[in-house]
């Protein structure tokens, strides 16, 4: 389970200890999947087990400290850290917080990510205890982690592009998958297994909708309804590859396509393109918004933004929305995602994914068709 | 999406509320997926981006009130449920944060979960934001929420017995599926997709292991190394239906199988047979715990407990283990997962799914094969 050379592990330690030392940070505790596989490379499924606490230190110097349960002992000595702690966990009266009292003691400010899409994964009890037995305190990180992650490697780049030609090749089947009279939970079902035989090592995300005209939300597992000539169906994936996720979708008429739904997806296509040609490092989030929000007729759905970033997790910072004030920068990676509202309630969703680049950004996925394709 | 009829909702709330009487509780503040999935119906797999906090409030009377995202309006509303109050979300500046403290301004006494197994699935920030401009204080509810989860209903039993069936399935085609030279990543897929079309919804937990005479860890993702002659191939899958999981695991050697492998899976077999004839209603998960153990001569590898609970997570409390009194009662839903360490670093895991009832337990998978499998 080596995803990635030592050297990938190292630079990432190495900027944030070089951001902890301009803050003034002893120490950094994590708790969370997405940053302790970040910084150890510790890859497991086991985390959908929500028993047992995972901890890792960031230290000013040296490399990440594992303290976890003994379970993991041995996949985690197979990273790049030279110190794993462990006790045999669950263990009720003491899940590992003298461990950690013992290894934050010389710590006075430690970092905890307390910020926008922070976890807490602990028990807020415990957390209590740990924080009246330690000497130092916590202060929010989550500034400072964010920008470590949000510039991605070029072996982070290649590996979701990897994962994003895997799903290319899943969408480019949509012809032999779907069809008029197919319940919707055996497309998803079908589209998953697709995904799988592509090459997708996980689905962990796949969303979608269908109806006449088009769809109504974007977050529902699907129904039994069956697919019928005129309806709009969409499927929006994040699947991975060595923990990386891609997040795009495709939407195609069943049958035969209104002149409404054609409309809005070619809005959406359009927008998208002036997306994909436009944004230049140096924009900030708010500005790419407000460009694609322009492009429709500043008529967005309410999903609340129009794409994310995206990597060890399906959604990272930034968010492309009013208020954010992020400034693209080359190497990151985000969504670009319009919606429209249109019709009696209906909504349509476009997503691509690239990369900031020097100059225009560059297209992971392989580019949605220009017209609302229909599978006959 | 409607899992379940509303009574089903209903009756979990309303033993919620009967013991939130007897504590003292106000209301019941939620925010992670399997505790607002279990009290209301809302099942998405949109759980998977960290951007947007949700929260559902159980009162003292009445039915649960959601406030979440925007996105999400449309999917609680077909819930049972009557309040749903949304906002823009991701918004910064205020996410979700003044809602929360007009909807608890009432409530003196409120319970969130702060105890074993609990995560606080909001930023710590907004939490500390929250708690000093509510009235009103927090307390630990953790135990109350695992009593009322922990007992199943008929309901819940039988797509739990639905979801062993299909990985039943699927473990049963192991003959067709595994083979000398097959990439362990590759039989790992297989496996998925066999997985999905016996019936699966998801498959967010599949892991394992193989190696000359048995496996050494139990958490890994698959390597691309070859099964060979004389491997001991292990699967670990918790697949779901409705959001429910199975958490079952099968052994088989390929081609043939060592003196050493077929002792220690006859030792395993033996002592979950023992575990499945005299588990009964009353027993205390400890004393489970030493009967298995006291079976395996003492023996047992450092996983840390023998089983546990089953349900809307891969595993829920309680802990088949030292320390854990919980009384075992009918309808709870456990694990019985006796495990081995064995030659040189070897380890070997047995698993079943069994709702305990009046008498013996009900096996809910398909008993595994009394001997080590051979694939030819």
């Amino acid at each position: 389970m080596i995803d990635f050379l030592e050297g990938e592990f190292f630079k990432r330690t190495e900027k944030t200890q070089s951001l902890m030392y301009e803050k003034g940070l002893d120490a950094i505790l994590l708790c969370t999947e997405a940053e302790i596989r970040y910084y150890t490379g510790f890859r497991s499924l086991f985390w959908q087990s929500p028993t047992r606490p995972w901890y890792v230190i960031i230290p000013k110097n040296g490399k990440p400290i594992a303290i976890i349960p003994e379970i993991g002992r041995e996949l985690m000595e197979r990273t790049w850290l030279d110190e794993v702690i462990t006790w045999p966990s669950p263990r009720r009266e003491d899940d590992g917080i003298s461990l950690l009292v013992e290894a934050l003691k010389k710590s006075k400010t430690i970092g905890l990510l307390m910020g926008e899409e922070a976890t807490l994964r602990m028990p807020l009890g415990d957390f209590y205890i740990l924080e009246s037995r330690i000497t130092g305190s916590f202060v929010d990180c989550s500034q400072l982690v964010k920008e470590v992650r949000l510039v991605k490697s070029e072996a982070e780049i290649e590996v979701i592009k990897q994962i994003c030609n895997v799903a290319d090749g899943a969408f480019d089947r949509a012809d032999k998958l779907f069809h008029v009279g197919q319940p919707l939970n055996e497309a998803f079902r079908d589209f998953k297994i697709a995904l799988l035989e592509e090459g997708a090592e996980e689905v962990p995300y796949l969303v979608g909708g269908a109806g006449q005209d088009g769809y109504s939300d974007v977050i529902s597992p699907p129904s039994r309804q069956t697919l019928k000539t005129g309806d709009i169906l969409m499927l929006d994936t994040g699947s991975t590859l060595k923990g990386y996720f891609c997040d795009f979708d495709r939407n195609w008429a069943i049958g035969k396509a209104s002149d409404a739904a054609k409309l809005a997806y070619s809005k959406l296509f359009k927008s998208t393109e002036i997306a994909l040609q436009e944004i230049r490092p140096g924009m900030t989030c708010e500005q790419v918004f407000l460009m694609i929000n322009k492009s429709l007729g500043d008529s967005c759905s309410d999903i609340g933004r129009m794409g994310h970033g995206l990597g060890i997790q399906l959604t990272e910072y930034p968010s492309l929305m009013l208020s954010d004030q992020t400034v693209l920068v080359e190497n990151m990676i985000i969504t670009i995602e319009p919606s429209l509202a249109y019709g009696d309630g209906l909504m349509m969703v476009h997503e691509e994914n690239i990369c900031i680049r020097d100059g225009k950004p560059e297209l992971l996925t392989k580019r949605a068709a220009e017209e609302l394709p229909v599978l006959i």
